[in-house]
């Protein structure tokens, strides 16, 4: 499996996900409970009551104004962890408190921090379309039965467009075009593009965007490891880039369990804003992609699962991208805490 | 998990349960096959055949006359265990056995010795109430997905009725009011109890006794560790003892495998003892409060799956009982054979 | 488990199971694509990519003429496991090759050896009577739950028709009637015989042939280790040896993962070679006869999993057969590679 990454800020929901309704998400193997206060402030806490471990985002747990009551035996936590309520007794004990996460709310998502350290100063990273009045946005989330070095290395090596999403989003010109691949160290951003100067227009953008014949294709990705993926996808008709359509397609790529992952995924499009009937499209072409990578994803892991110790896999250029974004994830697991 | 006690009775079955069709059940991870021979009398053997353990509980299996015959290739049993016919050959190894289990039928239970010593005197706690006509009774069995000692914590901390089965059987005073313990080592019983002055009436009771206005309430807990728990509840219209309504609750507590348990539940009452309505209204109301804690065990013997080593609880006035508990039994547990 | 044997051919799948859209079998533990060329020739490959392990036989992965594309990134191989082409380059790497595994299609069998030596001269065993004018062929596959070792046990012991299959296959007479029991340790097969002269006639030979009287009824089995098991059956009225009817039954054995099993049935007749009426009846009647099996063998593995170590079978004379075969295949087992 690939290591979790601690000390970092991982998409735990979106933001319309987390509300009056206690909501439980397993982060690194962590257990963490999501809602809202009355005044709107998102607060992640452990999603295990200090008494007997029931979890607090199952039900008939409860809010009762900022506070969360446990469904079982009723002890009740503030918004900052510490435990306010025990039944029949008044005084409560000094180390009944759950570890609060800190959370940011940015770009739609819900962003909790993992790890041991402060995050000080750190915020996420960026993907400032999923909340712009200029992009119109669809989006999910699904749950991958694998590991999430496996969506890093599918989403950073996108010939696979061609194959596994033929008749969707890929062509034959994605899989020949060579890319060119940059690797920023130090800020932990690999980047990978593709440029098709002359390409068939698959039915993804074809349908949202009008086009009938060849196009210009470009494909930049930005991965900020471990959790953000960006794609910014460019079609123009080939010979008029005044016409140019831009998509951003935007990965929460976050750890569950050691080979569970949320599958956090949204696309972004500055045209046809308000146009439904290409909301739509885009919402149920894309997650058929998605859903195609998920069964694609489930099935490796278990041929990861029971293949012999030592098996070799064999990496040619289009993988450049994805090796190096595993040394970075290789290398900011070994750093010291 | 809750070590596995020895040498010890368990409830196998309700007696209405045992009867001519063979019954598998899995008592501290032995298979045990039970039925009753033509005279009525209940038989617990090991439930593997000698020659290649097909479980003689298991389709095609059957019962001939008082003997019991291998579905896989027609070994037969008398209900000592002693095999009295193999396929092809008349001679029958003299090894050809099946351990026989003591077992005793007692207030509506068949009750099965797991251990190595001989039971001698010994006979199970009693549950009479199961089985007098100055009681009616209703009860089921709710296998568990969880360690049985999630479920003695959980009866033994009535508290909870509060939160988990508010609405039920559960008010605000049954967290409040504090308990009294009383441990009795020798016998290994413990005692929890909680006297309520002044208290809602909760549907459970109101519904089937007709009170209309405010309680006393009694719980009076005879835990006979490991597998019988007893609840003496008694309920009356505040300031009239005269009226007072009495509910036997007993529970068979009966690990199967480490993390499952048979939870074998009844409610007796001196109450409207001909009267269907309560009869079919406090089946289906205890029915339902038995699977809100089916449901509450099943996800924290999941957490407790999931957790890291060296995860601590943190225990209050409230866990008396149940900590009481948890160290006769690991006491039990530790005992020579 | 019973340990696996390699170096020996194995019942991958029938010949009509193999065609022009991939099939994957797992075969010992390892992952086998299976498919035919454009000529009819039948191909077997490891099934997992050189690239990113993706299962050459699961979708979108596909025939395109006589070579395999992955459906993952497009890696193409040729019939002999030649990588022929990748995305977005010229140049193929050496290494990119798939392991071929050597096939034969003989007896409406495709046969695969799994090993490490060459097979050179060594065929599979015969069973040619599902190949033949002169016979009429019934046939499935049953996946199983359960170590090889219990279908074997199960086959070379065919007392357990009387119990079973009691009202299908067997009747008193089977476990009644002792057998004769021959090894040949050289060839490494195992014949068991059971000659009763004066039986019923269960169903599956009364609707079958007419008969409707008593028989004579002959069942020779010949096990050849590991894979392949006979059972020459012969059917005739008491006292008319001269109207006898002939049905050959076959099982492909053939271990898939330590605890599931591929049971390939068939059931050849030489009689009412053209009545449907009886080709259904054997087909139906003998595909409940495999699932009275399956569903005993996969409760016989339950039960070994959890079973104490050193648990103790007893073996009576029954069970002649099944013991040396078991002793063969721990043999086979043993020998140096």
């Amino acid at each position: 499996m690939t290591a979790f990454i601690r000390d970092q800020w991982y998409v735990a929901a979106y933001a319309h996900e987390v509300g009056r309704t206690p909501l439980g998400r397993t982060l690194l193997g962590e257990p963490v409970l999501l809602y809202r206060t009355e005044d709107g402030r998102p607060v992640a806490l452990a999603d295990r009551c200090v008494h007997r471990r029931f979890p607090l985002s199952e039900k008939p747990s409860r809010l009762d104004g900022d506070r969360v009551v446990c469904g079982y035996h009723g002890f009740t936590y503030g918004p900052d962890g510490r435990c306010v309520s025990v039944p029949g007794q008044r005084r409560i004990p000094r180390t009944a408190r759950l570890t609060g996460y800190p959370v940011v709310e940015q770009d739609a998502f819900v962003w909790v921090w993992i790890g041991d350290r402060d995050p000080g100063d750190t915020l996420p990273p960026r993907a400032p379309w999923l909340d712009s009045p200029d992009h119109t946005v669809v989006s999910g989330m699904e749950p991958l039965d694998a590991d999430y070095g496996l969506l890093v290395d599918n989403l950073l090596d996108l010939s696979h467009e061609t194959y596994l999403h033929g008749g969707y989003i890929g062509t034959p010109e994605v899989a020949e075009t060579p890319i060119t691949t940059e690797v920023d160290e130090k800020s932990r951003v690999v980047r990978v593009s593709r440029h098709m100067d002359d390409a068939a227009c698959p039915p993804f953008y074809a349908e949202s965007t009008g086009i009938t014949g060849r196009i210009t294709r470009h494909q930049d990705i930005e991965y900020h490891a471990p959790c953000l993926y960006l794609l910014h996808s460019r079609v123009a008709p080939v010979g008029t880039d005044e016409r140019a359509f831009h998509v951003e397609v935007v990965y929460g790529i976050t750890p569950s369990t050691e080979h569970t992952t949320y599958d956090f995924w949204a696309v972004a499009r500055d045209f046809a804003l308000d146009d439904q009937k290409v909301t739509d499209f885009l919402r149920e072409s894309n997650h058929t992609v998605v859903m195609q990578d998920v069964v694609a994803l489930n099935a490796l892991q278990k041929a990861l699962d029971t293949e012999p110790p030592g098996y070799q896999e064999l990496s040619i250029n289009i993988d450049t991208g994805g090796l190096a974004a595993r040394r970075i994830l290789a290398r900011m697991a070994a750093e010291p805490a």
